[in-house]
């Protein structure tokens, strides 16, 4: 039945608490300050993160969903909270040892964590949302998105 | 003048509380437990669901709105609170007596019931976006959507 | 130092998700329906239940805390959410056989089980606080309360 | 590298406090409080209005950020809460002198002061969107958009 | 049974939309905009209010409820809600056409309309919290509170 | 009159970003691992933390208000904004190089800092509560409230 062709689109919202620090190694300390104020200080400070992680697919005749619920929080606990809870960024998730971890660059490298694992499921990642606080969210929806 | 002809986003939210269970008579309770988990628990289980419905059209110039709020609220109340609210969807919303009632195929229902009524106003559907917890929501946006 | 001896106040929220019906088997039809309304509908009805549960104490010296939350989550979901969540609480919570599960009941019964077994960790339950909904919720904080 | 030209979204939100009348002169007052109701009333009523603003682009290398924050800011405060905080839309926000001054063109306003200003700094506004209450809002995302 | 003597409290939330101006009018201009600020503004301005209502009292055996919801939302609806929402409270609330709409003042006068009505249906009103915003709030409970 | 002998309480709430570590020198590392889990990560982690100012006291009768909220924003900006916002609380604050920087011991630093400012203006400061997530919150309300 050409209903069940159409997509629907599944968000499930998770958390995780994580400090960070904004700092570009190739500038002077005052350009650090200049540029990112108080997310430069030295020792770092941290943020309540939630992520909403948005599956776009066919329901399945079968269960009446888009994928099982269950699969998708176990793929979120190994590839994003277990990795970014309770921790210092810029210290403990290798990637950014080397990359700014401002919430830009962290829902990328969410997206490039969680694409391959749904297409193997044969899902298809729709989109990265990260909340940094409640009036500022990054949004990713993939390469190409360039309208 | 050109610029009414630009498209306008109008968002409704309202809400209903409704129980549920997950089963699928084809299989057997091991399968259905194994799938569905506590969903599938015998007496079901309820939500307050949140219901978000986005109609989309040109600002209506002696007015400066896309619809009246009164309207839709109408329409609401008609189309998804009185079929649901205090209801077990699975014995007394009849199209669920044969359908899974997944957040998902809830979602396509009340777009379902929703669509042409607004046609009929002159008034464009957009998407419907049902909460069935802060932290799982589910959107459909009609047929042809897959990208 | 005195200043240790000053309450403390924690709170901890958590939730579940089930499934009720108002109905007193001592009325008629009529009446249960005239007091109860949508609430007596026969299958049931649900919500998202959010539970605030408030202990109170000194702030112990060696941790800064004044319990530790992994003690009060291993509490909640033995006595709380593994008892209630995803369930039809008139017929599998054993205590609402014969009680009608309204809000104010459900949160004396939390109470119940809570205040024992926080007392027997010398902790002190000062409320628990129970939302039905975003609009309306109950709150309990033992006997002796009437002021 | 590519990746870099990949669009990221990115949204912030501020909020204000305003006041306004639903009224159009050439109508009637019956036909004024017929189409209106209550938005209607001749000393009008207000909201605490959320402005959601979201900017397109690739992330600049060395920042790792679509766009500074604080220049953001500086120009929601300049165009938008300055204007509009504390204020009665229709006697001290001139356009609304002759506009209806409904979320929905108070939305598309938002973007006409926005839109240029972040042309000029190389960002692009991808859409405003103001909640007038919890439970409605408008979206806009520039001309062209009627699907 | 002595349990059923101990209090519990019901907590109902409503809202309403409304506009007001900060200005005494024994004092100067001048003075009005020091001590008020953009409060004084003299069009007005406005807020989505919140109002929440607490009744305390024993648990009905025969209901398990405190008061009936439906009382209640009456009541809030008669004594709050249709005398506030959308009116400009200094010229359409007549109590405030002398006393300054501030939150506390609202606070106090929905506290001397809702409690006699109350005590006539032997419930207790415990406490009136009234939300200007997500970030100021007023909380009143009745006289003889200064502790 | 004797109406505005009664108090009032007012809210004002406000947030900071900041990064913290739990650690104990005088236990050992397995033990600071076993009590404090992932709060014991050596590098810190973060929080958007929210507090809630409580303060208590008679409607002033000229300005309809406890307290000129521009003063207790001031304060809160002086007392705990500027010195916890984008700061590793362990390190930058100096009171928490020696305590433990839990949420109980925050919001006791916070009592500590506003209560004696508050009564040099002649206010009475009712309580502290400070969220460390949206599941977790601290209250303080001053010493010989153990009831």
């Amino acid at each position: 039945m050409s209903r069940f062709e159409s997509a629907v689109y599944v968000t499930r919202k998770t958390t995780f608490c994580a400090s960070h620090r904004y700092h570009n190694p190739d500038w002077s300390d005052e350009e650090n300050r200049r540029v990112f104020g108080a997310c430069n200080n030295p020792y770092g400070h941290g943020h309540n993160y939630e992520v909403e992680v948005t599956v776009c697919g066919p329901i399945d005749r079968e269960t009446g969903m888009v994928l099982n619920l269950r699969e998708l929080d176990d793929l979120l606990e190994k590839e994003v909270v277990s990795r970014f809870d309770h921790r210092y960024i810029n210290k403990e998730v290798s990637e950014f040892e080397t990359t700014i971890p401002t919430t830009e660059n962290i829902a990328l490298h969410i997206w490039d964590r969680l694409e391959p694992a749904l297409r193997r499921r044969r899902s298809r990642l729709h989109r990265v949302r990260l909340y940094e606080s409640a009036d500022f969210y990054v949004e990713y929806l993939g390469e190409g998105t360039v309208e």
